[in-house]
């Protein structure tokens, strides 16, 4: 499935500073970049991370002056994810997981899971299937959390929203790693540009290791679930923005698109009544 | 320098369960485990992890029944360390730093850094040296908060100590930790046997990311630094517990010791007016 | 309904010191204390002070010396309180509400009903009859919040535990104001000594204001509604604690106890299908 | 000391609703209010509410329609204040206070001091003279926290504060008043308008309880502590909010002034050299 996707940010740079960027697609064995481009205007040196624990392709600039920058990213992609049946799945029990998962086992910054312990169990606990479980909790969610822009910033965590019950994809993509992770499965923060979400912006939602892979969820709903282009993973929004910046410098403005660059796309959301899951890895 | 370290653990398990364990001696370029041994009385069967992003050594046992085990973990380990002179060192910009090391830059579920930015730059932005910067903030831990064994709980965050001013030496290195991370300078959680700590048990401490070493710190300064092996390394404890259970069952005692097993040791702690700084790794 | 009531408190004074007590019975016009005699041991002087915006009763006393005292409370109790029929209670619109209950409408320490609008309004909100919101709220508390000792400190809040699902009586009470208060109806913290508690201790839980009329709940549903004799009221356990102390002094031990001191009494349990509140004021 | 104050509020109502508004010059012994007139445009009915709590006058309209309204508020007040010499001020000890003033000592929604306590005693507890101590915070504060727009929400707690080190009026009087309590000196809110405030808004500030009087601070230090008319005390910004809303509305704008109608007026700001307080009540 073939997507183009772009995306322009423009920053203000007051004094000395240094931008890593996390805009790229991700190159991995099912999602192909077949064309790329990263233009700053004006000219500014950038290198490419290599990323040694976590998937994803950073871009650090220095910034030495103070000024006005354009960033535009734009790729063609082609995406490949697999539709896997979860009907007979079991847990996967800690003693038999592995130990590079566990990770995204523990508690991050914005995903206390240590602190959701019961709320988690007591809600979602007596599902046995684990895709059940974590398309319930998604679904739970998605039906108790209200999709409002600027109800959040960027210190919320799930903690905050399992009560306040307000906020963004990043917020919906915490609880639901937060209520996985106590319910002792694997969730990591996954980010993308993603087809059919309106207003366009950078996506986030996330990934269960279920099964031995890597499946897909998002609590929002926004979108189809195969129309998404990875940008990276982590264990939460601390490891996986989109730009971290180091100095006096502001993001001015973003926007951001992706469209379908091929014909017959269908678009795929889960059902709970067919244990079907969407894996990109 | 060698030194001879024990655990002993016991623990009631009340189902079926999975224990994780992290309490063996790290093996690394400087640390060398001449002689070990890990006893579990019953015998319960036990596997050794391989730890793909953290440096430790993760012992993981199925306890299937209802029984009180006890667990004894001894070794004979030999330590090197570095004692590195940072009079002239200078702040390495994030535009140099090896992405490797980004993970500990970021704030973490113990470690919010990005609540601290203020408060750490206000207070410590204005040392320029680097080696000096941590110290600083390393010996304001210390004279500001006070150690006061079950003050604090596992839910403990460095915002927590940063106010309430006690805690263990667990609270010590988070808040260790995310004033580096603040200031921009990565930093790491750090466990380990501790040659002289009273009490025994086990220790942590936090090693800051300075000229492209790991630089050992110690705001608790219960210990000399030099007397101190390692078992691992992480973001923060939730990453590098002694143990993590899964299951019903409970730590019943702890049990630990580390001695000195040669003679001539000269203990070492630092002196603001000598930068120098000690790195195991 | 007589009651006979006693507390005993055992201080260690390590420092000149205050302690304000709040373990009288109240006199109100439906409380009438019958006979009561405190009394301390060494002798100190104490004074009773009247408390010009909160229903309670304190004795200040100043400890001046290094010793171990102990304070004995003893009273006989006559009790009186209302069944109020709320089946055709509609809401007191805050354009109706005496401006005397505000305070009891508005977040405090461990109540911060503002946090909980949402949750509250999403769960609560469509139930018509307030009487019948207020024990649909409580009921929700009981089933989904596990009474454990020693789960929480004094430091926890109704924004805890609506999350981390577990407390003690105080916590219970805290959650049942704060989501009252979200609900746009006034509510008040309430301590007393409870009749068939076990183990036997001060008790804590909440009135809210339905119908112009202090209507009594518990969603510990540890003891019948009618055996309870009120101590004080206020926002919340930082209005109404047993004790307030100031100095370096430490309560080492606690006992209480209330008996029923008439016969034929039949307790007291709220009912869904059956509107009826119990009011002690 | 005669000033002219006045506040036009603007509400768009989207459901029927009901506004308190806090907002009107309070009537004191000290504080006359010479001429005054509110009005809602369209016309609504509005009446004032008695405080039997609080020190302050509340306005309740019913707003039965959806509409747009204008509130207009404008005074003449005149203003007394007395300045009180604290050299040789020694601490009220609690076994001393005033009952009327305990509420004020204890922890509030937004001023959190018994997690303070430890934070205030190191860094304040060793100051004899309580008004220099009040003053010392209070220029701690000045000196700590960043006074900035938009850095903080309703939700802002002095918790936070004392962290962050940013925030806006609200914010600087809510840890003041928690530093004061933290040291068992009773502390409260307090609203007023400002003579001198740029940009025009309501102002908030604080009162320490000190030699039986309640003395007015201003971490701020943005405005003369003697060109203040006071609106209202409480705990907190719980109690002493400018507007409560019940209902679907929102303010659409605010406009506030403050002009000094006589001559001859001497901004009084507070002198650590010279102990001398400003109390309005």
């Amino acid at each position: 499935m073939k997507l183009e996707i772009s995306a322009e940010l423009k920053y203000i740079i007051r004094s000395p500073s240094t931008l890593i960027l996390n805009i790229h697609a991700l190159r991995s064995q099912r999602q192909t970049v077949l064309e790329e481009a990263l233009i700053v205007e004006p000219y500014v040196k950038f290198e490419e991370l290599s990323s040694p624990y976590y998937e994803n392709r950073l871009i650090r600039m220095e910034l030495p002056q103070e000024e006005e920058i354009l960033i535009s990213y734009k790729a063609i992609v082609d995406n490949f994810y697999r539709v896997i049946d979860h009907t007979d799945l079991s847990d996967v029990p800690v003693a038999e997981l592995d130990s590079s998962v566990f990770p995204y086992l523990y508690p991050s910054r914005y995903c206390q899971s240590d602190k959701l312990y019961r709320f988690a169990n007591n809600k979602f606990g007596h599902i046995t299937n684990p895709f059940l479980k974590v398309l319930t909790l998604t679904n739970w969610i998605h039906s108790h959390v209200q999709y409002l822009s600027g109800s959040t910033n960027s210190q919320t965590s799930a903690y905050d929203t399992v009560t306040e019950l307000a906020g963004v994809c990043r917020d919906f993509a915490h609880l639901g790693i937060a209520l996985c992770r106590a319910l002792t499965i694997p969730a990591r923060y996954f980010t993308g540009y993603a087809y059919k979400l309106y207003p366009q912006d950078f996506h986030a939602c996330f990934e269960a290791y279920l099964g031995k892979e890597w499946i897909l969820f998002d609590a929002t709903k926004l979108v189809p679930l195969n129309g998404i282009v990875k940008i990276a993973t982590g264990r939460d929004a601390a490891d996986s923005a989109v730009a971290s910046l180091f100095g006096n410098l502001n993001c001015k403005d973003i926007r951001v698109s992706c469209e379908m660059a091929e014909q017959n796309f269908e678009p795929l959301y889960y059902d709970p009544s067919n244990l079907k899951g969407l894996s990109y890895l």
